[in-house]
């Protein structure tokens, strides 16, 4: 196959004449597919049924240290949970709280707390003229949701392929006290699948920010999400915050929403000793406790981290073929015309795909005319706006692999058409 | 008996002897009694453990609608528990928001909300200088905890039999546009046990708040925990709303926190469209959704109202012997000494209690001495502070009924011995 830019006009009328008719051929089939949110598939939520059953005819519902889990209290989980996150996250049980089903919840708790009650005696945000957060870009479109809402001005920071682009991030957290967070997904990052280098991770925990409560908004959400034999480590990031003192800085989350129930899992927030307590004042105001009932079906079932890994590897097994079927067609279809890039994750949920400059709008909306739900082009960028408009992310877990193919094979045909119709315009 | 305040100086002192002998004998018992909180009893608990085994080996997993319960979604609930709710509380499904296991969360999350965001298009009251909160006393120490950690302003309103003092509540709400809120626990007041008249249903509904942001924390907790043939009816405060457009101003709260499980229920908020649109575009920030496995887990075991009611029955036969053993010793104990007035309600958790003035903190100190655990005194006001010091909650629920009894005998003797103390000092 020719390179689309090494084509001559006629040579392009003649490929978007022979694309189009294919993409005609695909609205005519009145396909309906979705590619849009990282959603586990309903095999995958089958690996966890078992975890109904666990506490069938049982009538020991007492957790470790003898708490009822069906009555009031707990307010930071109970210790066999919290003992299971611990081991994940490589962090004392006694820096750990457990929520509810939603890690989302936690930290848009964090920024509602800190907007109308501030952080450790800091003033809060709602109070100040303007409040910044640093947007890695391409990001995860529900962060900035949580920012936008607040009325946060987002900033972003260009994604490597070690991480955050940390010059920038320094520049800002060091010399703007307005700025008060940043936004990551350090592991198997939403959406370019890239894992921060040791090097950015101890960047972050060398930060001096110019706020008192600047926070790194670490959302470890594919700990333990691999999708090879070779999956990345990602470094720890309060060991490296313990060489700095600068633990205080750093708000970990993560949940068993992609392990367990997406919808009925359980969220931890993992921080310091300072900002626990800080959390925990507010947190036993809000709230007698969360769910415990839940949390002992997925203590027993689960028992520990190697449970969880054992686990893990029937996700994979379900999902590893789905990247690979997205991976294959693109590197079939569209490597070879030089009008894409994309990433080849070793873990988490998604693929990030870049088209030509100013193609990827165009791209959601030939999809949507035949059929095949994107996520929003340019929700991966703050505000919903893709600067370059090329980023699209692809999310290959919910719909079953033949229907995968099916979208994928109308994805590329759109984004052919889509490049064609810009190299013609040029 | 004789009442103490007839007594001579002679008879005081013999009858102190007499009291202080037998407190001694309890104190040397080494008892150690709770009746602090409104906890549900095991029993009670147990009562609710078939619930756990409704979707043992299912693999219908999807809601009414064909949701999976188990993936991400439905912000608002399943259709079926929405429906339970809305038969439980007469408000249209459509009215009702399902959020996770506490209801105080979600009067936190309105209060936060209102502080950080604003309640449709007001100013957020963290900009504001000053907000006030109406508070009927004695009231709920989880209310009032609430809005002492947003640092805003709390003013108490009398308890009366019909409810809070209208008047009172009229004058402050319709002059000052600070007052931007009351806490409310309509029936079964929580601790009075009184539940709101139809007038004080209506007047509060016929309130014209000098702020647009003022809404009534309607917190229904009690609204199907009978304790007796001939239950309290609270007439439906949205209907009496709409004779005056004013559905607006309310957010109702409930929850099966003591229906199924204390720790692991479903609370709601019920509120009118506006504002379910205004608390909706925060929620749907804020998480993916609830916990919709425990949804569906309540809804196949309860199906509807009239299976939450038969249910209720079964903790009737629980805790209607608790209360009639605390009432009867006090009848016994106590009214016939002229020292003490307390609640005999139709429902609820609570039993309210009013010692001589002055009195309440030394009754508390002399149950911790002989081992008997009280809901702290004055907790039941605004900043733990009871001003006339008479006022004691007591949770007849949680102890089993043995040790109720030993617990409240302590709590007569304690109750003698301060009232004898204070007119001895007379």
């Amino acid at each position: 196959m020719k390179k689309y830019q090494e084509m001559s006009q006629e040579e392009l009328r003649a490929e978007y004449n022979a694309v189009y008719a294919q993409y005609q051929k695909y609205c005519a089939q009145g396909l309906s597919l979705d590619m849009s949110r990282g959603k586990p598939s309903a095999a995958q939520l089958e690996l966890s049924m078992p975890m109904l059953d666990v506490l069938h005819g049982q009538h020991d519902m007492r957790a470790e240290g003898g708490v009822d889990v069906r009555n009031y209290g707990q307010l930071d989980g109970i210790p066999e949970v919290k003992r299971i996150f611990s081991e994940l996250l490589d962090v004392a049980p006694e820096n750990i709280m457990v929520g509810a089903n939603s890690s989302l919840n936690l930290m848009f708790d964090c920024v509602c707390w800190a907007e109308s009650l501030g952080i450790i005696g800091c003033t809060p945000w709602a109070k100040l003229d303007k409040v910044k957060f640093l947007c890695p870009v391409p990001g995860y479109d529900r962060h900035f949701a949580i920012t936008e809402l607040f009325g946060i001005e987002m900033i972003p920071i260009q994604m490597g392929s070690n991480g955050p682009d940390m010059e920038e991030v320094r520049r800002y957290v060091e010399n703007d006290p307005a700025v008060k967070g940043i936004w990551c997904v350090p592991k198997y990052s939403n959406p370019t699948g890239i894992t921060y280098s040791d090097d950015t991770v101890r960047a972050f925990a060398a930060l001096k920010p110019a706020a008192k409560d600047f926070r790194i908004y670490w959302d470890n959400a594919y700990c333990v999400h691999h999708l090879t034999d070779t999956p990345d480590v990602l470094l720890n990031i309060f060991d490296a915050c313990r060489e700095y003192k600068s633990e205080d800085m750093v708000y970990e989350f993560t949940s068993t929403s992609k392990i367990s129930f997406s919808g009925a899992g359980i969220a931890v927030i993992a921080a310091s000793d300072a900002n626990m307590a800080d959390l925990k004042k507010k947190r036993t105001i809000q709230t007698i406790g969360p769910n415990k009932v839940v949390q002992l079906m997925h203590a027993r079932y689960f028992h520990d981290a190697a449970g969880i890994a054992a686990h893990m590897e029937k996700h994979r097994a379900l999902l590893a073929p789905k990247f690979e079927a997205v991976l294959s067609a693109l590197d079939a279809e569209l490597a070879p015309l030089g009008i894409a890039s994309y990433s080849r994750p070793n873990g988490g949920y998604f693929i990030s795909f870049d088209t030509l400059s100013g193609c990827a709008s165009r791209v959601g909306e030939l999809c949507k005319k035949a059929g095949v739900v994107l996520t929003t082009v340019g929700a991966t960028f703050p505000y919903g706006k893709d600067p370059q408009d090329t980023n699209i992310r692809i999310a290959p877990s919910f719909p079953p692999i033949e229907e995968l193919r099916a979208a994928v094979a109308v994805f590329c045909t759109s984004v052919r058409l889509a490049s064609l119709e810009k190299l013609m315009a040029a």
